[in-house]
């Protein structure tokens, strides 16, 4: 494919390199006065070398977009178009590195040997339950903030998604019941963020492909988890029982494993957000029959949950606030900004804004950095970011 | 310092970004299919991903410039710089990797993970004798050519500088006396070099800090192999009396330690290459008292021998012909190249092209492809490659 000869993205140089005084300035002698500055104070990394505004994109490519384990060949042109996108929508400089070793000691080795020089790590389509292992430690022992695209973003651009959908049919959060299609990275995500932004932990239920996650099932890590502080009305059986009544569906599943009379089943003025790609859970012409607003991941339908909607913004936000963390704070915070920028125009085919929207990204970075500056976690954070997030971020 | 806010490189976008189509194309769901054909056919990633030009310049500052140990933050500015070079006179997509760890195999790890997005390594200023083995390990592990630059880069440099040298000085590389003062990673490198171009293993006398290595002395590693394979006419002693007589003085090491006496032991029409910086091992003043050409590593004497002649195009033509290794014959034929540029215009004053010289880059990488071509490795190989010599790269 011609179009893709030699990747989607290269370097530019930033300084004159034109005549030798320009080279010993940015290169030797000149540049050993530089390092001499940075070996005292580490910090200046940050002010005056490409760790200011770079992230790398990590992936071993086993868990690579709907395709499963690829291996990391098959992820760099995946990566590298991420890295093309981060620099079109946010102006961050981000190279895919796709590494071989599938022991998770040696990522999280790799990955603290890339935090020199890049001052975000973006974690994408590692498999569950490895990815969240690596995502925790590398949280704890980096200084650079580290995101997981396929946790964080996602459940940014699901939050923000709510908050529209919630606002169109009448309903707020301490009283919708959602119900999550898929316990992998994305389902637990969604899961946890959607209980610190005030949703009810009884109002949360969690299925994997064998039914509603419950504690009496032989259950272990991250679903053992999801079990004991979701669903805490204990409900069980299969996916389609849990449907019964509840306000939302959002599924990060598979294809095709819900029909319109399974969303009969829902309360009056549904909430669909069928993201299972290409094929999403339910068809969504079916899904508009039985519910009042319906998303899917895919361009061809209204509505289109994407992660490109959070992670530049994001990004953008984590750079210029030099936050060494992803908190939970700076999530919500994300979240409310996405709706801020729909709530101008906001419609039941319209609950998230386009990618190409030029207020997005100002809107994610501003929210980004306060929820930052708040520095707390969980929902005591959420009412006073709630509480600023009526006047809309976009408008500012 | 304003000039290096957010460092010396960025990324730039390769591809249209602009409407969902260009989305859909260059990121999800179009990019599935690019990886599907690469998880095929993982050659497909030198054709199509950004791999196909990219270099990762690897430091972990332990023997950074002329400074010591600095460790990988201070390294992250000096490796920007050199990326920046790369892409200023030879389009080479580069990124700095400062590695923390400093236990060799982590490095060998860490590296191994970048070679499946980056199409070649560059290895920079890390400590002897730590660095041969990281070089040789990596050199037959991976499938991307591994560049040492503080070896390979400086040898060629000075094999291209000599040629010119010899010529003016009407000597033949098999019957001129070379003394080289520094056994680290540069001194190696060149007494090796040499041997491969047609020196004779009676005519290169190395010496570290205690003098002319000699295989009566405790030595072990690289400085062993040298003591065995090069001065085969046995010397001894101080790097002053293997100066008696010598053709040429080429010094890798710590300024200020010989002065005009000292040099006025070598042979008439002697040949100084006096490249410690930033204080040169020899004043050069005073050694053009005593020799028909003086070189330094400083920009403020003529013939400036700096790596910066020879990594861009040496990396232009380990990535245009998909080189797996960086042989022989590809630093041989890279001084060759060297050579017949300065060719045209040689004297005394002017035995380097400058660094500006626009024929440099594509005549070196031009001949670097032919010197893979050719496959072979030392010196039956150079014979042929020096025969083609004789028509100036430079002038193709």
């Amino acid at each position: 494919m011609a179009q893709h000869s030699r990747g989607k993205i290269e370097t530019a140089v930033r300084v004159g390199l034109d005549n030798p005084d320009d080279l010993s300035r940015h290169y030797t002698p000149g540049v050993a006065e530089q390092a001499q500055r940075v070996a005292e104070d580490p910090a200046a990394l940050r002010r005056e070398t490409v760790k200011a505004n770079s992230v790398a994109i990590v992936s071993d490519g086993s868990a690579l977009l709907g395709l499963g384990d690829q291996g990391p060949a098959a992820a760099l042109p995946v990566m590298e178009g991420k890295a093309a996108l981060l620099k079109r929508f946010a102006d961050v400089d981000a190279w895919p590195i796709c590494p071989l070793s599938r022991d998770p000691e040696d990522l999280i080795r790799t990955v603290r040997d890339l935090a020199t020089s890049f001052g975000a790590i973006n974690l994408e389509d590692i498999a569950a339950p490895r990815c969240f292992e690596i995502e925790r430690r590398l949280r704890d022992e980096l200084d650079v903030p580290v995101f997981h695209d396929d946790q964080h973003g996602i459940a940014i651009v699901v939050l923000g998604a709510l908050h529209g959908a919630l606002r169109l049919t009448e309903r707020k959060p301490a009283n919708t019941t959602v119900v999550i299609s898929g316990a992998g990275a994305a389902g637990s995500a969604i899961a946890r963020l959607l209980l610190e932004a005030g949703y009810r932990d009884d109002g949360i239920v969690v299925c994997d492909s064998s039914g509603v996650l419950h504690p009496d099932r032989d259950l272990d890590g991250e679903k053992r988890w999801l079990a004991e502080h979701a669903n805490t009305g204990r409900r069980s059986g299969e996916l389609r029982d849990a449907l019964e009544g509840a306000d939302v569906f959002v599924g990060v599943s598979v294809g095709g494993i819900l029909d319109g009379a399974d969303l009969a089943r829902m309360a009056d003025r549904a909430i669909v957000f069928a993201l299972a790609n290409p094929e999403p859970e339910v068809d969504p012409r079916a899904a508009a029959e039985h519910a009042e607003v319906v998303a899917t991941g895919r361009s061809d339908h209204p509505n289109q949950i994407n992660n490109v909607l959070a992670f530049p913004g994001v990004f953008r936000g984590l750079l210029d606030s030099g936050a060494p963390t992803v908190t939970t704070g700076i999530q919500l915070a994300a979240a409310e900004a996405l709706a801020g920028v729909a709530a101008g125009q906001l419609s039941a085919e319209r609950i998230v804004p386009g990618v190409f929207d030029e207020e997005l990204v100002p809107a994610m970075a501003l929210r980004g950095r306060r929820g930052r500056l708040t520095r707390g976690r969980g929902r005591r954070d959420h009412v006073r970011l709630a509480e600023r997030g009526r006047r809309p971020a976009g408008g500012r």
